[in-house]
């Protein structure tokens, strides 16, 4: 049954598959040491412009703790919004591994606002409170909103000045970039961002994710925290692929876009529904719209999705690198059905 | 240039990569919900005959750190040899999750045997000493030795009679069951063991470890210790593929079969050369020969390994289930070569 | 110079000290196997009528973490109010040393209330959530304000259908427990409390703190993670000794009545102050009035006191057990004097 | 019973128990910003002729514990002797607290000579091997061995020239000191240990350490993870005079005096009871006789000490600052009589 559960619900692009079977020869050292892992990394920083440090990691939640690993000691924390990944979907690997705390901040939109800061960095109260040390956002945020160059740099200068470093989960970045048709580099070391945990296995990667360190000065221990994270692959030779896949002519791009395209059709299908409305404004691949609670259990037991907020009767609907438009028109259909028999 | 330096230099094995292509169609439920990841566990089981609970995982140390969250409160320790992997080959990824410690005992050959054990597993001092809960062995040893079905056994009991769970890290298990010739349960839940790292990268997967509890009872949060290991794939089921591929038709079997015919070739081919013995007799894919400094560098320039013992110039060589026997007969002759020109 | 800043600027009450040195004598047992910490339980299983496990601990920060560690594993989670203490002012030691998640919940006035919690409680997203465990409150409040018998029965009826535990942080429980007029039983075991960290150094003791665990089955790896937690005394004879004479016709209920009373006395000298308004309405020994800037600075200046915000000029008072009357009369003749002169 | 248990079954010096009490009056600031704090801390200073930074905890797990997080990082490890207090005694505490991995290595004395740390301070495998960032003595051993000053400085030598710290715990440090017949300085900045635990609840204080941090730098964090380690006291002022009185007149040294002559005496009024020998030649107040089987039950019957080792017939003796000459007297003669009725 076609869905919009998830972009990880999808698969592999072709291109990357090809990519995993064409380095599939020979034996080459293991850990990284390798000639495809150079070669990813060299992509990488060129297509972000930047002499970043790069680390490939099996997963989302590992890339955030490695990131964060690099950044705080055990009596600092990390500040993020409410709705963050780190704070409600890692399970608290990040609070386990680093021995830190983190602090989540309340966020209407996803988004956290120079504003939103301003308590939490107040001078501390000396030994007694643990000390902020991280910045810590989502790009495009978990509501599917996004930050503009201008406000991520505005959180930079603010991080910078308290002596903080401002880290951004990019598990979706690719989507963020696509949508905001800005480059790499925009959203990140030009506006100020530290450390970048830069997705690929939401945009057709098998599984694997990249980490960058703007300011390599910052990476010093960071491999080894790669490794405590039991994220550093062996045959890390088949991570470096599918990202050397996923830079090539800008596949990443090519392929948020697309799934940013068709979320934007399947909320331009049902716009003009009545009843239902988006709880913010669409902008890249995830859509929270407000249903009813009978169109809601409707579509369900027809679509593979997730309710967001059950008492809301809010759903998310995810689009994917390899989203049918027909499937979204199938879907949009059936919603506006839905809603309309309700 | 041809290697012997670790099994995980190799590749992915067709058949492996054959599977990771042929699940590469549809939208599946993320995170092991999915019909490939169930159909591989019940291969697992009916290949293990034992209805274990099996958490697939990114990597070994992963994997390692996974089953042992599920033995250990932070108060308790784990017993190892002190030339174990989660010793020595896990910059402190055990201790760091865990909260927990680790106490290595000496072992000559990479074994423990119960009167190594005697004096951890004596009663404690109260408080004041962190209490034995697991034992934790390798199999094969990093030094390339096997444990018997019954030396594990002896272990097992041991453990059980003390309150003791037995772990086997068994990252090239594979190998020993071929080794041994036997079953995959005569090594593990016939022989007592309670819960297993079942290795596959090691031996011609892309990247992908399987942990099984035979008493799923010791797995109730194990699922969790998996997210918080950073260790839960989203897109399980390329693991998952990769399981299935390997236990069908016992592939896992033929594959450490070469490996360890390999090393066997080897060993055979350098046996009369002057001056060269092994440390260990050969058991299985791991060799460890003693040389003499100059003919370790000579090697060295030719062929990748790794040197074990800089100073008693003992050097580490490991066949791969991909080894080719024309490298090996080379190898053979250039190892007679360096030796003889001393 | 005189002052209000905190109850443990305070000294040691002479009948605490005088058992200090009756117990001076001989040598006995360390870590606690000694005749004067048997006694010593043995009145605060009387005093509390409940066959409790007791564990000293040195202090506020160790009682608290030694009490959430018996109660949560590393993947669940411990909730609280975001005035907590142990969420704002331990430096993240529950955190680093739990290696598990803390959440806080918005309060207002430092209080939960069950609708607080109904989000929190919600059935999780499996693996990807920490699992809530605990709900820990804090009697009195960091705000000074009391949840009475009846709104913890019911925070305790709401943590025990959803499988949590209650914990309380009583570092000031004494005050309390004086102020409504109750007995040490009512506010905790009979109103559903799990375990308390029941405070001694903050109401006339040298250092010392209890941690009561009312089931106690919950208790089973308490005294590790006490060692763990380096809060075990090996002089153990001397936290006894303090909780023995805290115990003795009930000093503890004295001390905290007139550290009560003090703060009543100020209340009520000061309530007529034009201007000047508390934040909450004064309950035990801890007063938050909001003055303005300049009188703020101006008593600053005399007296030794905690600004509490900044920008509102709402200031932190608390009296203690050895509070002089006649230095609350200066203070409020102060207070009164400064808010008029502005 | 009079015994021979340990140096914490004995009780407070009564000029330590005078200090308490004289800083019993008027209110001070908590945590250590207080006068007799500051005043302490300065008699540490001139003692050791050194500007430390210096911080109280309360016990000795907790100094050392908040000693190590000062130099060691989560992927780097500390070694030290596998008769060591933080290997054996500390219930893990070290590890589960810092998240790094201690190594113990093996010590037929309870020391550490360069030579035993050779293979250790290896150049390790990278990133797969925890970094090696302390080597962690303790002067006197648990064997009551000495390390002279030479011997320390060849430690410390090496553990510079490695990158690593030297850090003594010094739990009955000033036995050492008074034994060897030096200054606090000789044994620890001069002998070029960075960081020293110095004891001294085992040595007549009721309950209180120190650590000094003979490069301040070190100790930029020491504050926080004292906190964090649940060592900061609220009332630091009766840590602050417990030290305070110590260092007057040198009092540690008169006291630690005192045990190790009373040491001596029961070693020389013992040394030609047949059949009896000491493990190690008696240094300090620590003796380890080998008895017999019998003659252990019988003394044990009627003294408390501690068995070391069952099997072997190995007592431990520990005497006191307040051990009596007539009954170490009466013991000689119980041992003797004893061991001669066997």
């Amino acid at each position: 049954m076609p869905g919009f559960a998830s972009d990880n619900t999808s698969g592999v692009h072709p291109r990357v598959l090809a990519a995993i079977t064409a380095v599939n020869k020979d034996h080459v050292p293991a850990y990284g040491d390798d000639p495809h892992t150079a070669r990813a990394i060299k992509r990488l920083r060129e297509a972000f412009d930047a002499d970043a440090e790069v680390l490939f990691c099996f997963g989302g939640t590992g890339a955030n703790v490695v990131a964060l690993a690099s950044l705080v000691r055990q009596h600092e924390a990390v500040l993020c919004a409410d709705t963050a990944h780190i704070w409600n979907d890692e399970c608290g690997a990040p609070e386990r591994f680093l021995g830190s705390k983190l602090i989540a901040l309340p966020s209407r939109d996803g988004k956290l606002r120079p504003s939103d800061l301003e308590v939490a960095l107040r001078p501390g109260r000396g030994v007694h409170r643990a000390v902020p040390r991280v910045i810590s956002i989502t790009q495009p945020t978990e509501w599917g909103t996004l930050y503009t160059a201008g406000e991520i740099r505005a959180l930079a200068d603010l991080a910078h000045e308290h002596g903080l470093a401002l880290h951004v989960d990019g598990a979706r970045y690719a989507n963020a970039v696509a949508a905001l048709d800005c480059s790499l580099a925009d959203l990140s070391h030009r506006a100020g961002v530290d450390v970048l945990s830069f997705g690929g296995t939401k945009n057709g990667l098998l599984g694997a994710e990249a980490v960058l360190w703007f300011d390599r000065a910052r990476a010093d221990t960071a491999a080894f925290a790669r490794k405590q994270a039991m994220q550093l692959a062996s045959k890390m030779r088949f991570l470096a692929a599918q990202f050397e896949a996923y830079m090539e002519d800008e596949l990443w791009r090519r392929l948020a876009g697309h799934a940013n395209a068709m979320a934007a059709r399947l909320a331009t299908r049902v716009a003009d529904v009545p009843g239902l409305e988006f709880v913010h404004p669409p902008s890249c691949n995830l859509l929270f719209p407000r249903l009813d609670h009978e169109a809601l259990e409707t579509l369900q037991a027809a679509f593979y999705f997730y309710t967001w907020d059950e008492r809301a009767a809010i759903a998310r609907w995810i689009t994917s690198f390899d989203t049918d438009p027909a499937d979204v028109d199938d879907f949009a259909v059936a919603v506006r059905s839905a809603m309309t028999n309700v």
